[in-house]
């Protein structure tokens, strides 16, 4: 009977184990701190657990990410030989694409006008663009990113996208390299980053980069907080360079209570819920990984742990 | 050469008549109250106009309506053996589309609960369901409303349709008749109104409706105000029957100030912005209309004026 690990400070552990238990009436869920016995504890389900942890499982053979980044999951904490995997949820997909498609859409049509207006009883119309003139530049065309590179693309809008290879979806133009970049930020009037976290990505969002960005364009941040140096973002907008960023992830989480960003005119925080594994689609994607390892199958959503992604 | 006269108390007359001539330099464009001599106006591109109007032009042939709907020229207006054609514009359904995803995202992913949030620095979470968990009944499914329920269903909402006669529309349940609506109204978490103004749809959204309503539902009406029972939505509102309406058409437009929905907490007004006309691409279907006349071809999207649409 293989045997599945379930630690996060963040995930509720009854609905998980559940949810496994549901798909898999065979597989053995203990939920962190009730380890049992570790020596027979193939597999496990985290999220942001702390260094060493996973050194301490001797049969260890594959960690499941409960979310669809690993990156809290790099570096020392998983060891040598351990195989890492990503979570492919189509409820985390979907999730992505309505975020992102509200704040464009919200953006494009001025809503955060027209809910002032309503405060003051004020009946004014805008001019609107169609939403081929609106130009959106996709910072990662993975999995959520290439999927709400098509939505976007589907409604209508100007859409390209940047990611270290070079993609092809129809109707979006793909670019790589730091010349890509370049392009890519001068050209778009909403900037959108969901790049995995690697050392490549980190700091990405940077005074440097705002620079090269199209006046009083929007940037939308649905991906890590480590990506973007607060300070410089702060700069920016304080001098009109972006007109508005929208956040979902933070350095810190919970974002601190005297955070600047919280009270910023020009910011729109949200609590990082763009996008939330749902436990019965995620349950299915890791018990349909067990199945695979039992079988000797290739694990779907494997990390290339090189790459970092 | 064919003559056109443009009247409208809304729309830019000098970006529709630019945007006509340079699609057809040959056509005549007169904009009301210049209109010269009547005898050789064959058409006329208005919006809204007074009754008796269109009866001092002698030689007219076709009215053109600057909206989707032609509810604002139905009646005594336009003469007997008048052509009416109404506006089908890529860019209004375009916007309808927009208007409409947005502001279901909204509901369905308690944005506006995130927003208030912000307001007091407060980071919580929402449990959120799937698109597929959430139902969505659209009353109309002509051009616009044919087009939201494509797009909703795409999105992975639960959607189906009620409208006169039933549609084919892959993925969306389409009914008709008084049981149709009945069951259609019981089962929507969200319902939208983009039905036309006839005497069979003038007040249907009214007490009787609203309690065939799931309890806590939304109501969004991007149609025309005439639809509603004003009083009765309050009532419904009141009772917590309604969880929420989003309205964008109004009985008097502009609202008048001291009008109950605008500072009501559960009603979302928008100053009828859902979707608007492009003189582009609105100059470019109305051409193409007159050159079908001119050539003795049928107009495209003539209104049958017994149904009235």
């Amino acid at each position: 009977m293989p045997t599945l690990l379930f630690r996060s400070p963040s995930d509720p552990a009854g609905t998980w184990s559940d949810a496994l238990r549901r798909r898999d009436p065979g597989l053995d869920v203990r939920v962190w701190p009730d380890t049992g016995a570790v020596d027979d504890i193939e597999y496990a389900l985290i999220w942001a657990s702390p260094d060493g942890f996973l050194h301490e499982l001797p049969a260890l053979r594959v960690v499941f990410s409960l979310g669809a980044g690993v990156d809290h999951l790099m570096g020392a904490e998983v060891p040598e030989g351990v195989e890492l995997v990503r979570m492919v949820d189509p409820a985390l997909t979907e999730g992505m694409i309505e975020y992102v498609t509200y704040q464009v859409l919200r953006r494009h049509r001025h809503m955060a006008d027209y809910e002032h207006q309503q405060a003051a009883a004020e009946w004014r119309i805008h001019p609107q663009a169609r939403p081929g003139e609106r130009r959106i530049g996709l910072l990662g065309l993975g999995e959520l990113g290439g999927a709400c590179a098509r939505t976007l693309s589907g409604l209508g809008f100007d859409v390209a996208g940047w990611a270290r290879s070079e993609y092809e979806i129809p109707g979006v133009e793909s670019v790589s390299g730091d010349d890509g970049l370049d392009w890519l930020l001068g050209r778009s009037d909403i900037v959108i980053c969901l790049l995995p976290l690697t050392g490549q990505t980190r700091g990405i969002l940077n005074g440097t980069r705002f620079r090269r960005m199209s006046p009083g364009a929007t940037l939308i941040n649905a991906a890590r907080g480590q990506h973007l140096v607060e300070d410089d973002l702060l700069i920016a907008l304080g001098e009109g360079r972006l007109g508005h960023a929208v956040l979902d992830a933070f350095r810190d989480e919970p974002l601190p209570l005297d955070h600047a960003f919280w009270r910023h005119p020009h910011i729109t925080v949200t609590p990082h819920i763009a996008s939330l594994t749902n436990p019965e689609t995620g349950a299915e994607a890791v018990v349909r990984g067990i199945h695979a390892d039992q079988a000797d199958q290739p694990i779907p959503h494997r990390i290339d742990r090189g790459r970092g992604y």
